[in-house]
């Protein structure tokens, strides 16, 4: 089934909308918040509770894959969603923004990017034919054009690798074969709104069924990601799904909703889980902390999720502190499951244009964590991850 | 409701017995694999997959939740089963095997054990008295005497502990109050026979509502294991159920019931999944070899395990070679529904009175580890244990 999209409904007060993407492998309704399936598992969960999370979509790492176990062993062994058991619509990236990301370890020219793997050292080149090639293997329901991320305040660093992007789009398509995959462009262009502007046109022209913001949220001020998307968004069809690429904060997706983003991705309701962190309506909780030794309460008092439903917070504390894998499981089920509800709640309010309501409602009592902490908390992840030599960063 | 025991049906041709326990949380129907928790969650599993893994019974260690998080705050969260959401059948150890397992770290009298917390050092007194009132705080639906594991070929060592066993065990009913849990005794004596029946019939003259066999299964060659249980069976009452501890692999469970045994636990079905070993028909696979890089079949055909329903060994062994958990959670849910549908099949087995040719059977095509490589394991596994301070042995 060739992929499309349906706008169902603009808001009134803002520039949400409600839509559904029909795919090979069924609908996804919009807004919509896909957890990330780096190694084709969403980290520490089965695919049973994924679905019971609300999981409708998830995201799978082209780099990732193609290193390890190959995008071939994929392919020979029924495509990803047989692979991972997964039936639902699965996407993937291009594997552009891990391999930008491998600092020291790429090089970069205008027919592609040659690289060395994080695992063995071995060196791969990427281009635009090879990143589809690889996502046809693989057999996504989404797939991502092959761009170039750049540093977003480089003025000249940030224009041309739009230009390499543009061009890049255009052999991305002239590549793609398989009907039953979506392939979407990404718009860049660095923190300059005439770019992103000359960005959006430009990939607009060209035959893509959706369109991603791509080089955003990638450590600069939140307000020039939301300028960007401000000025990207009118430039973008109505008729086409817009996905934000890696925002997935409670209060992120709020403010991403109301710009008009129908899609979003991120691995950090499953990292926080994995630090002991979980979502509340009212702001963050990290379970390490010993006011819950005794605490008889579920995370979230109402919240239907498995973990809610079952367990308290100090069992929750208890598996943290014992090292025991089922917090870090417990955790990710719950936080998985607060986006997903959060974005169902979007979407009722939106149909029944009371959206503005429900983001001021929601943002009046959510605290999100402060900058400073998230600064601190991404300067400790890159750092952890540097040490270990993990590899890429996986937004 | 008192704990009661149901003798349904003797084998003809072994001392294979059909039975069921009827517990304050439900009937378990014998013989039984139960999966070990030890703090207070069987590893990397949920309750809703340990249930579809066919356990009805789950141990949780005494001498584990006594230090973490603490008996008194699972008394107060309401519990064992209520903290750890199970509401099944559990079981819970004297925490006896554990705190005599920590070698230099404690000191051994007539009243009870004084050591030293593995987790931060502090020091700790263990009395039968003592070891009851904690298992009445947990509140699991059976409980077992305190009792003394000695070096099994040492015969002074193991003639006083046994003694001393059975000394504790007469203060464990005294103490023991809470009607709504029963109380097992633990069988003591070493490698030696006429201990082993000294101690069986020492201890049937108790009002204990069941026996366990203790101090086997710890590195003992396994004939002295299998004599001891011939020695001691005939010794128990028949009216009473038989559990023998620690003992978990497909080939011991086999050889117990055909022994008269009725209970079983051990760590080995979620600590070989850890490994990446799992259980077949056939003997143990090891799933991160490259044999099954691009293997498509399941663990095992005909297999009704959410694991094997879904997954082929290629996904399996790309999870353990990309390091994620969800590789310990499959290969977990699937020893575990392993080792109970043997048990199920026993069972059924023993009802028609063709257990004998169903060991047979099973033995015949089943390969067990070789022994060189199960001791090698073994030892790696201690090893690790030590250098990791990680505290005393599960068996």
């Amino acid at each position: 089934m060739a992929f499309q999209y349906q706008l169902l409904h603009n808001d009134l007060s803002t520039r949400a909308r409600l839509g559904r993407m029909l795919t090979a492998h069924g609908p996804v309704d919009t807004p919509v918040f896909a957890p990330v399936g780096t190694q084709a598992t969403v980290k520490t969960l089965t695919p049973a509770e994924i679905e019971e999370a609300g999981a409708t979509l998830v995201l799978a790492n082209t780099y990732h894959l193609y290193l390890r176990p190959g995008a071939g062993i994929v392919q020979r062994l029924g495509g990803l969603h047989r692979f991972m058991g997964w039936e639902r619509p699965i996407l993937t990236d291009s594997g552009g923004f891990q391999v930008f990301s491998l600092e020291g370890l790429r090089r970069v020219d205008d027919e592609g990017v040659t690289f060395r793997s994080h695992i063995d050292g071995s060196e791969h080149r990427l281009t635009p034919e090879k990143a589809i090639e690889i996502q046809e293997q693989l057999g996504a329901d989404i797939i991502m054009a092959f761009d170039q991320c750049a540093e977003p305040m480089d003025r000249a660093g940030a224009e041309a690798a739009m230009r390499r992007t543009h061009a890049w789009a255009d052999r991305c398509l002239a590549a793609h074969r398989r009907a039953d995959q979506a392939l979407f462009g990404i718009v860049q262009g660095g923190a300059f709104a005439d770019l992103r502007a000359e960005s959006a046109y430009v990939l607009s022209e060209m035959p893509f069924a959706g369109m991603a913001i791509g080089g955003l949220a990638v450590g600069e001020p939140k307000e020039v990601t939301w300028a960007m998307v401000d000025v990207t968004v009118p430039c973008l069809p109505a008729t086409r799904p817009r996905y934000l690429m890696g925002v997935g904060s409670p209060e992120d997706l709020m403010e991403g909703v109301a710009r008009g983003i129908d899609v979003f991705d991120s691995v950090l309701p499953t990292r926080l889980a994995r630090n002991g962190a979980v979502f509340t309506r009212r702001g963050r909780l990290n379970l390490r902390n010993a006011r819950f030794a005794e605490d008889a309460a579920p995370i979230e008092e109402h919240c239907g999720c498995y973990t809610c439903r079952h367990f308290s917070r100090a069992y929750l504390r208890h598996l943290l502190m014992a090292g025991e894998v089922l917090g870090l499981v417990l955790n990710s089920i719950h936080n998985v499951a607060f986006l997903t509800g959060l974005m169902s709640e979007v979407r009722a309010a939106i149909a029944e244009d009371r959206f503005a309501v429900l983001r001021d409602q929601f943002l009046s009592s959510y605290t999100p964590a402060p900058e400073e902490e998230r600064l601190r908390q991404r300067d400790a992840y890159r750092e952890r991850r540097a040490r270990e030599r993990s590899g890429p960063e996986d937004k």
